[in-house]
């Protein structure tokens, strides 16, 4: 478990891989983007996008459990924030395998939390060919070392 | 259905309603963002947020779903080229209802690809009590009236 002490700017972290398959576009979308380029593949081929492809909060998603399992383990977990920005510069398709790194960009004092800091951080996602399907820069709170017994004690401040 | 010619800067448009449950908010989780927060009420209690919370993402998601469904309806749907910023200014707890309105910030014409404008929009989401629980800024790709008809022809160029 990493406190805001043992990061430092410039240090990178990977992720394992996840498969991303037709049926999970499709139950994605269902739920929550439900539009033709992401739930039916004839459909999509009329579309902008030319044939069926993963919404870009679905490629959020597993991003983030990839973050959750990966090597950066952050002391109290992953609290976002805020996202500073996301890109997606290419769709991913239906049989991708997409796996990300994140670089530390930045670290600060919390004003508000003094026993807490924020730390930017950009985390790529690629596909299985090292195409960069997103980019995502976004802020996260990070605990001091000494203030992991009195987290308990700050409920509901964040 | 609203083509680029049809929009304003200013103009704004509402969604629906959604209620997110307990039971929601804990199998987006183990999906997509499997943190103690989020998956389990008791350990919430010890986390920074001292209560079962939803994910961000949960958010982002459901809030998509409401604006694919609700009142802008854009001319080949709703594609995001990508995201400003996105902040949770408070958590969305079992039980909420949220909704959403966007507001068209600005219209520009796409350097790349004639046929098409980019529309930078901000989407609000309010929780039951009309408390602000997330704010997002995105760029859409809406296509120009004219182009109706030969968006078959650029597959896969976005």
């Amino acid at each position: 478990m990493r406190y805001l002490e043992d990061l430092a700017v410039g240090a990178t972290f990977r992720t394992g891989a996840a498969m991303i398959t037709e049926q999970d576009i499709i139950a994605f979308a269902q739920q929550f983007d439900p539009q033709p380029f992401h739930l039916d593949s004839t459909q999509a081929q009329a579309s902008v996008f030319g044939a069926l492809v993963a919404s870009g909060w679905h490629t959020v998603g597993v991003t983030m459990r990839l973050l959750v399992e990966g090597d950066l383990q952050l002391a109290g977990g992953l609290v976002g924030l805020g996202i500073d920005s996301i890109q997606w510069p290419r769709p991913v398709y239906p049989g991708d395998e997409i796996s990300a790194t994140t670089e530390i960009l930045a670290i600060r004092s919390s004003r508000s939390r003094p026993n807490f800091g924020i730390v930017s951080v950009r985390s790529i996602t690629y596909n299985q060919r090292g195409e960069e399907v997103q980019i995502m820069i976004s802020n996260q709170l990070v605990p001091r070392r000494d203030t992991g017994e009195i987290l308990a004690d700050r409920k509901g401040q964040v």
